[in-house]
């Protein structure tokens, strides 16, 4: 577990987290609640499709990098305040049933709300990789987080 | 239903899907699973937390928003060849148990692949609005559609 408070970032500083295996099943079931492409849920038609086989939704992809983040702590509890948005978000190579994927990134920028002096404001770079350490995914996130109260004042941003 | 095929697409051309309910249920599972912090899944926790209540992991809005997307028959059948990402991803409101959310948008650009003739690309605006026509949620989707093999040839791109 990370547990970094907002405080304790800084520009560069890395994470990286565990692994997940994607059934083909989790796969399946995902996609064709969300996105229900040929590509997703069906195996016949996705052999002869694009990609020669079933692969996993963008979404889904990005759903497991998102638990995994979370699930390493990388956020100290009760400090996350949602997030803006994101950007940059790239499909870089098909995720198949059976691929474990893990998450890692670095921090890239720290700065204090001038508005809301309690608000601290990150941005992230997180990548997915598969077990061939392969970048299947990226993106740039962005992070509310509530900084400590004796740290509040003197923002400028 | 749509039904567009890639020779159909112009840009200005708008669409807008049919809507969801999300349930206090789905955002608390889809979230358990997904993105467990506080605000998504621990009523007791949210109440007191920045939202002042449940809100929906933003990942389930964009997930429920491509399906809307997909059951609207906005691509027609089988042409869709996935996409290699999506860009200004934004969270604009807090989407609570008991909000129904659509998508709606309008295609942005439309060119032919150079390199893969059989290949069209698209880039799309899509907003996620609630029943008060609020937009909750935005993005610029960028898709591969597979080209009607007549009109192969010729790209420019």
């Amino acid at each position: 577990m990370y547990n970094w408070y907002f405080e304790d970032m800084k520009p560069g500083a890395r994470f990286e987290t565990a692994g997940k295996t994607l059934s083909e099943a989790e796969i399946l079931d995902f996609a064709f609640r969300y996105d229900p492409q040929p590509f997703h849920i069906d195996a016949t038609s996705a052999e002869k499709g694009p990609y020669g086989g079933i692969i996993a939704s963008g979404i889904h992809t990005i759903a497991v990098a998102l638990r995994l983040f979370f699930q390493a702590g990388v956020f100290a509890p009760e400090i996350s305040m949602g997030s803006p948005g994101c950007d940059e978000l790239r499909w870089l190579q098909p995720v198949r049933p059976g691929d474990t994927i893990r998450s890692a990134g670095e921090i890239l920028e720290v700065r204090e709300s001038g508005s809301r002096p309690q608000l601290g404001i990150i941005r992230y770079r997180l990548e997915v990789l598969n077990q061939r350490d392969e970048v299947v995914m990226s993106m740039i996130g962005t992070a509310f987080l509530r900084r400590r109260p004796a740290a509040a004042g003197g923002g400028d941003a």
